[in-house]
Formats: C-alpha cells, structure tokens, sequence
C-alpha cells in the first residue's frame, strides 16, 4: 500500500513541514503594497524545487510573477492542477495582533501569522503531499501542476493573459481550488464555485488645501459629497441601488436548494465569535445561507478624511475617499457592474469623483453533478469519516472562472483551514493539526484520481 | 501732548520690542501636544513683569495656567480688559517652513514663527503698550488688565470655572479680542463677534472584528451605519436636517445688513490661494460673506473605517467613525444643538451609534451700536488713516462668550496682523511695520478710552 508510506512520511516529517511553513509565513508579500514579492516568488520556487518539482516563472507584461511548477507521473496520463497564491492580505491593523504578523510564531498547536492559512499553509499542504509521494514512492500517482498566483488578494488583475499565453502547459482534467477546511465538528468542506468581486475606490477633492472649518460655508466639503455619494448607492434596507444590479442574478437552482439544506451552517458559533445577536436583517438557517452565498453585495473596505487622532481638531479636509467591493453572484460581470455604477454616479450629480477601478474577478461555478466533485467528496468522507458538506457556491472570489471556464475543466475548492482561522483579520492562524491532516487528505485525493 | 511722548518711545524702542517679540516665538508652546507650556507661561510673566505689570497666575483643578496681570491707572476708574493667548497651533508640517518654526527670524521686515501673529505678537504689542506709557509718561490713561489663557488652541477646555472663580478680578468696563489687523490695502479690520462650535465624534459598531467581506450578506456594517446616519443630517443643499437646527437663528439685522455691505471682500485672492473655480453653492459678494458670517454650518473634520492603505483590501470592518464640528451663530446654544442631534439620531433609527461630545463654546456679539464699538473704529481711523472695515461676527470661534456674556462687558476684536500672516499653516508671519503701528493703535485707545 503505496498510501500507508505517504501517510507515514508526513506524519514522520510533521516538525520539518511546519518549518518549511514558518519559513514561508515569514517572508511577507503584501500585494496590496508590493511589499516582498520578489523574494517570495523565489522562496516558492525554491521550496517546489526541494519538493522534487521543475519550475517555470510565468510574468506577464505587467503584475507580480506567477509560480508554476509541476511533476509527472510514470503510468498515469491524468493530470491534477492545484490553484494557490503566495500573496497576503496586509496585516493591519498591526496593535490587534497577539504575536507579531509575519512571525509565523506556533503556540498551542497554531501557527500565527499573516497568510498562514489564506493561502501559505495550504500552498506547503500540497507541496508537501507530492514530496511524501516523490519521497516515499517515488513516483507519483498522476501528473500534478501547480499554478501559484502572485495577486490573489487584489484580485488578480493580470492573470488572464497570462492563462491565455500559457493555455497548453496549464491543460489538466481537473483542479483543486486554493482554500477550504473542516467546520467546527470536523466535517470537510468543499466549494463547487466562487463569487466574483468588483473592486473600487472612490475619491471625492475640494479645494488645493486643508483649511479652518470656520471656511465651512463657502469651501466645497469632499467628505460630504461622498457620503452623498454612497447613500445614493445602498439603501438602509442593504438594497443596492445601481440601476439594473440585480437584473441577471437567478435564485439558486432546485438542485442547489438541496445542497444547500444539506449544510449543516454553524450560525451559532459564528455569531458568538463575532459578538453579533443577530445577522443582518434578522435572517437565519437556510435563509442567511442563501443570503451567504446567492445575493451580491456592496461593502464600504474603508474610509478615510482629514483628521483621525485623538480628540478633535477644527479642519476642513480638502478630500475623502472610500474604498468598495461589490460581490457578484454568477451571471453579474464585473465590467458591466463598473459601467453601471459609473452611470450611476453620473446621473445622481457625482461626475465630479474621481472613480478608481481595482481588482475584479468573475462568479463561476462548477455543477454538482460533475463525476470530479463526487470523487473529491468521497476522497474528503474517506479521510476525515465524517459526510463532506458541498457548497454549491463559495461567498468568497478569486480568478477561478479562468481555469474553469477559459481551459474547461471542473475545479473544487478544499483545503485544509479551519472555522476560526481569522482569514484577512489579525490573528490569522492555522491548526498544525488540520494542516497535517489536509495534507493526507491531498495524498489520497492524488492516488484516488489515478483510480 | 502724552501721547507723543508715548508714540516717540515707541519708535525709540522698535528694536528692543521686536527682541522681546522673538524671544516670546522662540519659546514653543503647544498646547495639542502640552510642549513648553510651563516654561512660556513663565516668560509672559515675566515679560509682563518688565513691562510694569503686577502679575498673577490663575490655575484650575486642571489645564494650563492663565497668566493674570494688571497696572493701575492713578487718575482713571475706567477698565480696559485684553484677552490674549500663548499657547499656539503645532507647528506640523516642518518641511513647508522655509525657517525654523521657532526660530523667530526677520527677514525683510517680517517676524517669522509659529504664533508670532496668532497671538505673541498681539501680546507683545499690548504690553509694549502698556510700557511706553509707564516709561514715558509715568502713567496709564486707565487701568489695565491682561488675561492671557494657555488653552485656545485646543478650544479653551478647561476656562469657564476659572473665569467663573475670578469674576471680581477680571472686572472691567470692556475688552478687546485676542486677534484683527489690516486688510490688503491697510484698512483696520474690527470684529464684533465669534460664532460658537459643537464638536461631536459618532462611532458605529458592528461585529467583534474585523471580516473577510464575504460575509458582507451577513454581518452588519457600521461603515454603510456611520454614511446612512450623516446623510440624515445635512442635504446635497448644504441643509442640516436636524429639526429646530434653525428655529434660533435670525438673518443679519439691518444694521448688520449695512455694516456687511461695507466689507471689501476680498474674495478673489481666497479662491487663488485655495484654488477654486466657485464657493459652495456658487454665492460670491455679499452673499458669500453673509453666509461666511451668519451661517451655522456641519462640518466633517475626519471620516476612518476599515482599509485605507494602497490598493484594496476585502475587508469588512468592524467599526467606523467621523468627527464633526458643529458652527453656531448667535442665539444657538452648543448644549441645545447636542441635545438635538441625539434626539434626531434615534427618532432615525441610528440609536445604535455611539455619540462622544468634544469641547464647544457659544456664539457671541456686542453691538453695534455698542458705543465702545464705536470708540475702536474712530480710534482705528484716526491711526491707520482708512476707514476701520467692521465684522458684525467672526467666522471663528473661542471663549469671547465667558467676558461678553459672564462678566458683561463689550468686546471688540483688533490686532496688528496682516492677511498673508499665515495663521495655523507654515511660514506663519508678523510685519514689524504692522506691530509697531498696532502698537500705536493700542497705545492711541488706552488714551482715547480714558476720555
């Protein structure tokens, strides 16, 4: 039993996995800010490489690298293709922090850090589970790929040509997604599709400078204007206003109703983790579920004008902004919403903002009835014992919809997270445990897709 | 003829003030960041102190000294008060200075320094007043008293209980205002009033932590809270919304009417300096200048939420704030306008933000017709050799209401500045020609109040 060897090797070399962690969590890559990138694009390749990888970098004309790596099999002619990112969310704010972001300090049976869950500790997971194999085995099962994104975070703006150039190295039958995890009893979860995102960022001017509020009723007020500017947009009731936002979203589909009542949603938990009585507009069970992962959004990421210190200060700031994403759900393309908000601000009287177009990707979904997303559920019962639960859909983005649909294959998202990882907050952490385990899990989802 | 004894001292000693003056810059005195504050209170005791003054510090339970001085006058029973301040603005940003922030340089005529116009040369002028008669004459038209607060800047906190406490002491038959000075073409400018100010912070809270914006179906945001709630409080129209916000306010008197008329506004070369095509809601002329002067206003002083780095972040955060300054006219009180914004955020639904009041002080004016008034501009007239330029009210704000209204007398504000003094901004400055003119004006009323 070829699997019984990878099993052992991984639970042999737990510390050593772990470093190789630490070492990766270490290093910071902050897209947001291009802070680190370079010198983590080489760390990733380094680590492939002593993984038993070959490795390519992949630049486009503009963007941060991609990693690519890969490994054949000897029998097999399937090939597995695994989507990560080595880029992290920035880890403001920094005084929320226990331990210091980039330590990769483990305590307890977690290590902490900034990206150790989203997406370091699932990128050396896989990493780690070909070299148990290349180790242990010698060989692997099926021909596995690796395409590590350098942008995830600010949402991939330049992926798409780079997919495109690279159509026949990227060619697989099947993808595993960047994230996923166990809830709170232990179930694997998978996810069959992500939403997309729109990101912007509004910014309102008055005069060249800061001056004395005394001026205030003579000089244009930008902070002003952008709360005009964002009322008009959604409503109290969470309605988005932008003409035509929700003309091509579809309720979830008979077969994706019973999906989703078979998910056993730990709302309880989640709200005693977040202090919160209720959720939004009171909704709960199936129904906030469905809010979850079927209705598109527009959140405020944040806001900023003129002083913020202590106390208080009598100036009238010269500009605001605010920084927005909107999540859609499949059939909502990124660039029709963008025209439409910009129309939209146009018609309300804000044509004097300035509107700053960032990261955007696609909703996309793969269908339940796809034989890989059967393969992958069985795989997870069989590791875990305990039911996979499917979400049809995942209330998160990423540039899945270039894999799924640009190069055709089924792809599912299934990691080896947690529910209280404090994913894009302070404090993210992941279980070493979940971690070893997730890396099992990946061992034996390689050998059942040569089956 | 004393006044020429007084005027010719003057003159003699123009180089002596002028090292007092730099002396008194050279000392900081932020009261934002309490940098120097004991250490200049000492100095303008001292200072007052060469110049003939009896002088007394006035402390309350807490805050920064009130530095207290008086000469008697041997023939006069009449009283004339100044209300000064040493403490000054930070002087941030350093690298916009051409010199030292408190250096007290002179440079083609001009003091230059943090407070040298706003308000150590005000000061200074005053007490070199005060001296040149004493010196050259033996004596004081009237008896005089200085009141210089250590607080201004930071909105004059903690001033009321000390006024409160030294009503006897801080009698007088009137008082002239810390600041005023000459327009472009030299007219002396008077001003007869302050407007008053609330300043308020609103907080909205959501979950315990910040969240991964997918959540955004779930969780509630206090960003979207913190704009709903503003956009309830003033219209595109500049409209605070805020019911009985102006059941108190009058239009300009006739009077007041008259007086405006007179002002040359000196618009043009304000919206050159700020870069403006317009002023809010298009007014120019005299419009513009009754609303300057005869408008309350809401102003946001600072918006924070969230992600305000480079880029985007996904983030969904979990508290929001915006700092507000409320400007009053005569007859709104601050005590009333708080209670009213409390009232009219819960009848709206947002009882759910929190609500922290900052400092405030209250509108003020003394009449026109007040003949004390009329006694400044003549004096003003027979110095400067143009006619005195009268401000019914002030744009600005500060405690003018404890003197105007607590002990009753009337108040006029006049100085030695000049409109390039660059007050609160860097490269502020001081005319040595305006300061000994204005010294002379001082000098000029002291005699001229006594008849």
């Amino acid at each position: 039993m070829s699997l019984e060897k990878v099993y052992n090797y991984i639970d042999a070399h737990e510390k050593a996995f772990i470093e190789d962690l630490v070492r990766l969590v270490k290093q910071p890559s902050v897209s947001a800010k291009g802070e680190g990138i370079t010198e983590c694009a080489k760390l990733v390749e380094g680590m492939m490489r002593e993984a038993g990888l070959l490795t390519k970098v992949l630049s486009g004309k503009k963007g941060n690298p991609v990693v690519y790596g890969e490994v054949k099999s000897k029998n097999s002619s399937k090939t597995l293709l695994f989507y990560n990112h080595y880029d992290v969310q920035p880890p403001e704010p920094l005084e929320k922090w226990k331990y210091e972001p980039f330590s990769g300090k483990v305590v307890d049976g977690k290590v902490y850090g900034r990206g150790v869950t989203d997406n370091k500790g699932n990128l050396v997971s896989r990493l780690k589970a070909v070299q148990a194999f290349l180790e242990a085995v010698g060989d692997m099962p099926v021909n596995v790929k690796f395409f590590v994104d350098g942008e995830e975070e600010i949402g991939s703006p330049n992926l798409e040509p780079i997919v495109k150039e690279h159509k026949r190295l990227l060619s697989a039958d099947a993808a595993i997604w960047e994230f996923g995890g166990t809830d709170r009893r232990g179930r694997p979860q998978l996810y069959l599709g992500l939403k997309g995102v729109l990101s912007v960022e509004l910014k309102a001017k008055g005069a060249l400078k800061d001056v004395h509020s005394a001026n205030a009723p003579l000089i244009p007020h930008p902070a002003w204007r952008l709360v005009w500017a964002l009322n008009t947009l959604k409503d109290k009731d969470e309605k988005i206003l932008i003409e035509g936002f929700y003309e091509k979203v579809q309720p979830p589909s008979k077969e994706e109703v019973e999906c989703l009542k078979r998910i056993p949603f730990e709302e309880e938990e989640l709200k005693k983790e977040l202090s919160l009585k209720q959720f939004l507009k009171g909704v709960s069970g199936f129904e906030a579920l469905k809010a979850l992962l079927f209705q598109p959004t527009c959140t405020i990421n944040g806001l900023l004008s003129g002083y913020t210190g202590e106390g208080s200060k009598t100036v009238l700031p010269h500009e605001a902004m605010v920084k927005m994403d909107f999540r859609l759900v499949p059939n909502q393309k990124p660039d029709e919403i963008f025209e439409k908000l910009v129309l939209h601000l146009k018609k309300c009287g804000f044509d004097d903002l300035e509107i700053i177009r960032h990261g955007s990707t696609e909703p996309v979904k793969t269908s339940i009835s796809d034989p890989f997303v059967g393969l992958v559920a069985k795989t997870a019962e069989k590791v875990y014992g305990e039911r996979a639960v499917i979400y049809p859909i995942s209330a998160g983005s990423g540039p899945m919809h270039l894999f799924r649909n640009l190069l055709g294959y089924p792809v599912v998202s299934a990691g080896c997270g947690h529910p209280e990882a404090n994913t894009h907050a302070p404090n993210e952490n992941l279980k070493v445990e979940g971690f070893i385990e997730g890396t099992k899990f990946i061992a034996t989802l390689l050998n059942d897709f040569a089956q």
